[in-house]
């Protein structure tokens, strides 16, 4: 497992002054790694990186909103968004606000990318509404977190697979 | 009445590609201003130019959320966001979102300023992720909508007076 996840690091760079692009290869088919990412049951088991989620609200469709709470060892941690976009298997467009920062808003428009062989490439782009904010959350420890996430997402799959 | 409410017409200008700034002069003094714009039972008297409001949700903090749906003649409409300042009687900064675009986000930073004779400067400047979004709301008939408002929210202000 270690071996896998060390092997697709998410490669995040930033295309322009107010985006982060993130790009992670997961060894399972689309329609598998879509379940995983927008079945909140699925969900609560990786987002976390192993701290307890509770999905107070989650409708992945155009309009419907999400909120989850993070019980970090250091408090719980609220995060909520809406949906502009939900297209099963490939795209999804959400907010993303962080209650540590009420009103902050980032548009994350997350595709997935079939490869043919068994693999599907997700690509997420942010788009912040400042420069400062995207830097503010590139400085925040981000690449770690969604580092840790995603090698807890592999072990979904890998489950859901067996 | 209506001398008043032409002779303080909003100005409109756009001071970059994704913003769109609006000011205005009230004949109150800015606490009157302030608390006509931020007590869910006055917004209701002026904010839907006419059209009943029903505010679901208001809690003018930082963090806090606000949710309304104007009854219009074509139906509904539902517009929310959420508060990253309130500073009174001064700035509100906070999100701004309509149900017909989900999850594009504005960003709105209203400030009043106390000119001391009695009037109060209102500045509103809008904030949009891409010009693109900036000038579909320029296009969208919103300075015809923000003069009704200002025009009925003149009439509350002149209520609370006597």
């Amino acid at each position: 497992m270690n071996t896998k996840s060390t092997k697709h690091k998410p490669v995040v760079t930033t295309p322009s002054e107010r985006e982060i692009r993130i790009e992670r290869i997961f060894d399972a088919p689309r329609e598998r790694v879509w379940k995983a990412m927008t079945d909140a049951t699925l969900l609560a088991q990786w987002w976390g990186r192993g701290n307890k989620l509770e999905i107070e609200r989650y409708e992945p469709k155009r309009g419907g909103h999400w909120r989850m709470v993070e019980h970090t060892p250091e408090g719980p941690q609220g995060f909520e968004g809406r949906f502009r976009e939900v297209t099963p298997p490939e795209r999804v467009v959400q907010t993303f606000e962080w209650d540590g920062m009420p009103g902050h808003v980032v548009i994350e428009t997350m595709t997935l990318e079939d490869l043919g062989d068994g693999r599907t490439k997700l690509v997420n782009v942010s788009l912040f509404h400042t420069p400062e904010e995207r830097d503010g959350m590139l400085h925040s420890g981000m690449a770690d977190g969604v580092e840790q996430s995603y090698a807890a997402l592999d072990e979904v799959l890998h489950k859901l697979a067996s």
